[in-house]
């Protein structure tokens, strides 16, 4: 099959994905341009945030294979041909990579890590009581792939977790309780010493990390952001910072990217700011997911990690 | 039986310890200080860095109890009554806090996220490459109580894990293989991506993390000490990080605690200094551990954690 690779690389990552994708779709023929072959040969896009309009006039289209996680960008594209099942990445290199960083920052502030870095800064030789795993229950929000590998590694250090998502259920995860709805999730919050965004960006959830949100965390918690800058509300996290009500924020994701010089979260000594390094999509593993849904679309078989488009995940 | 607590405590700690200790061993009397009870009726001292001296004419001493982990500082001192079993603190909070450390130390080292927070301070929006947990091989130094704990837990998130100890066998947890002597070490330094030292000082270890073994490593490892500050050449340490040969180092331990004003530590870019703070005895469990000891030598059965004196540890 013709496939069509469409995003905004630099050359160095086009050339890599084009690398890793060929070396896992042999007996395909991977495009760089559409300008190689007729639109109509096109039978599959894989696709990184491709310049709108990229995937317009194709008319022989019957994949759109996102290699990022979060298609919130793709599906914000009106030309996006409509009635294209679209996948998005299930990469288990980059769930791995999220729960090391999820698991780094809950460490840092569970053991006072950024502040002994602060106090370093001023020459400063103060220990702090120590607390035990099990006295700083985790809330994580976002019970996809992503959140329930964190949820399991944090359990298995003795965090207490509780994970937030659309249904609850069981969580299969020993240590790991999964809960849904508003009341659960104010219930929850009240508890929390660290606060964990791994949700997809929706309707539902842009803005959900407001002031109400905020003041509903028990006074010192930490707030770790992973997922979108756009869950969040900047002025209203400032505000937690300043009162002293937030403990200490580490920020992945911005509303824009890169963060603009002179905004107040590169100075302010509450909050640790990420270049959106998180959790990068391994191509090598990635490259072997996007050849298992090829495969089945050559197969006719059904595709995995399709999104509903509607819901926007 | 007549226990005496002997330590350098501030008065809050006395009494954080004394009120655990005596929680833990009803039906024992816990002397805060020699005048309270005749000499001879001592049968146990439990002990925290006592003052030298502090132990000497106490003719019926069966058990020195201390409530730290290294013992280095107690068995230096001369007058440490010759004869009495010496036993030191093995708590599981505190092994459980040493390995949270140690996972945040090497986490941080292989995420780049000490770069990240010396870049935030400049402004500098830069994500690196992103390697997984099982190309950044870590050598723990230490196969005791602690570095167990720590050995599991890093290779439960995929690490590939060699524990260096003194004598060699199998680690019987999966993904950590244990070695002894000079030239295993050095083939295991010449692989390792994060160098962590959990070893008890002794006069075979004093001094261990010298110009040679640092050399051995890899250009751009990570070192990560915990144990004690006079396992390190500083010289050496502070000759490698400025080469470049060193990527990164995590102390907590200095020869002179606190850590002296102006030592070049505190403000060096590629130093992580942490205030003797990777783990304290947790006063709750360790009170346990001591009157576990305690029973049995009032039951005449056999002590636990016992030190060879000799040897150091």
């Amino acid at each position: 099959m013709n496939l069509l690779l469409a995003g905004s690389f630099d050359e160095a990552e086009r050339a890599e994905w084009a690398l890793a994708l060929r070396a896992a779709l042999p007996g395909h023929c991977l495009l760089l341009s559409r300008d190689e072959a007729p639109a109509a040969s096109i039978a599959a896009a894989i696709v990184a945030n491709p310049p709108p309009g990229a995937l317009q006039g194709l008319p022989a289209l019957r994949l759109i294979q996102s290699l990022w996680a979060g298609v919130d960008r793709l599906l914000a594209d009106s030309t996006l041909p409509p009635g294209v099942p679209v996948a998005r990445m299930v990469d288990p290199a980059m769930n791995a990579a999220m729960a090391e960083t999820a698991l780094w920052a809950t460490l840092a502030l569970h053991r006072g890590f950024f502040t002994y870095q602060c106090q370093q800064r001023a020459g400063l030789w103060l220990p702090h009581a120590q607390r035990r795993a099990d006295e700083l229950p985790v809330l994580l929000l976002g019970g996809g792939q992503m959140g329930g590998t964190a949820a399991a590694r944090l359990a298995a250090l003795g965090y207490p977790v509780t994970v937030w998502r659309r249904q609850s259920g069981a969580s299969g995860t020993p240590g790991v309780q999964v809960v849904a709805g508003d009341t659960a999730l104010r219930e929850a919050l009240a508890r929390t010493r660290v606060l964990i965004n791994l949700l997809p960006l929706t309707p539902d959830t842009r803005g959900l990390i407001d002031a109400r949100l905020l003041a509903a965390l028990p006074r010192g918690a930490g707030l770790v952001n992973l997922a979108r800058g756009a869950h969040v509300i900047d002025t209203d996290l400032l505000a937690a910072l300043d009162s002293g009500h937030l403990g200490h924020a580490v920020l992945d994701v911005f509303h824009t990217e890169p963060l603009p010089a002179g905004h107040r979260y590169w100075l302010h000594p509450q909050v640790t700011v990420l270049p959106h390094a998180a959790a990068a999509t391994d191509a090598r593993s990635a490259a072997a997911v996007v050849a298992r849904n090829i495969a089945a679309l050559a197969a006719g078989a059904p595709l995995a990690n399709l999104v509903a488009r509607d819901a926007g995940y």
